[in-house]
């Protein structure tokens, strides 16, 4: 069992509330995606966002429910992404090669140049996780661990 | 780089979106949360209502503001949770003792009930993520990585 301080005199007991995996998983989470916004605020651009550019640049003309799918983003949310990231100019839409009706995704030209920005501030982002975490050793057990529970 | 098949003939590239510490916990994150949700449906509670739920049956008292800090929610939402709590008669508030205008946070009898039932159906669920990790101390080892993002 853990206790950590109040906001008044007396400690309150957390263990048994926050000695869990899943509640640890959430809270690491969302510390390090504080960071991310953070490293990624000059480039606005959020982590789902990231990862799609990202995928995108390493895979043009793939399809808009393929792309979607490896992220493990729902279609409507998906959509709204890539009409977010076409708002601004860094990706577009054409019909598929194969499949007229569905949806092929590319980097425009300022997309790829952007990508390329944000890719150096990721590889910085993750050195700072790996320096955390307490080298490359920790980083491969923390991915081993957490590609266990999926 | 890793690469996995598309819905179509060719292998996608993903290695440089995927292998990195953020995408890998939110995945991770989201894969426990969504079979969390399944194992708690007969009980229809999210993750974050366990937590709160568990945390003021260990601190009966407490203020709302300090039950919603130590579970690192913000206040609006943690306001709305807890109407959601007290909604279904779970959760009583009570002018704190020490300071007429907070809230201190009870669980009513029903909800001292409530948890209990909750708290066998999270014992399981850790269990169920101990085995998936391999064992009490590779779940220890995940807790020390992921203490350290944060």
């Amino acid at each position: 069992m853990s206790a950590v301080p109040g906001t008044d005199e007396a400690m309150l007991e957390t263990g048994s509330t926050t000695d869990i995996v899943g509640y640890r998983l959430r809270r690491a989470q969302l510390s390090v995606f504080q960071r991310f916004l953070a490293a990624f605020e000059a480039l606005d651009l959020r982590p789902a966002e990231y990862s799609a550019l990202a995928l995108i640049g390493d895979n043009p003309g793939r399809k808009q429910t393929e792309i979607a799918e490896i992220l493990g983003i729902k279609r409507a949310n998906f959509v709204a992404l890539i009409n977010g990231l076409e708002g601004r100019g860094l990706t577009e839409r054409r019909a598929a090669r194969e499949d007229r009706r569905a949806n092929a995704l590319y980097l425009t030209t300022d997309g790829a140049r952007f990508l390329e920005k944000a890719r150096a501030v990721q590889d910085d982002f993750e050195a700072d996780c790996i320096t955390r975490l307490g080298g490359p050793k920790a980083r491969d057990t923390l991915l081993d661990l957490l590609g266990r529970l999926c």
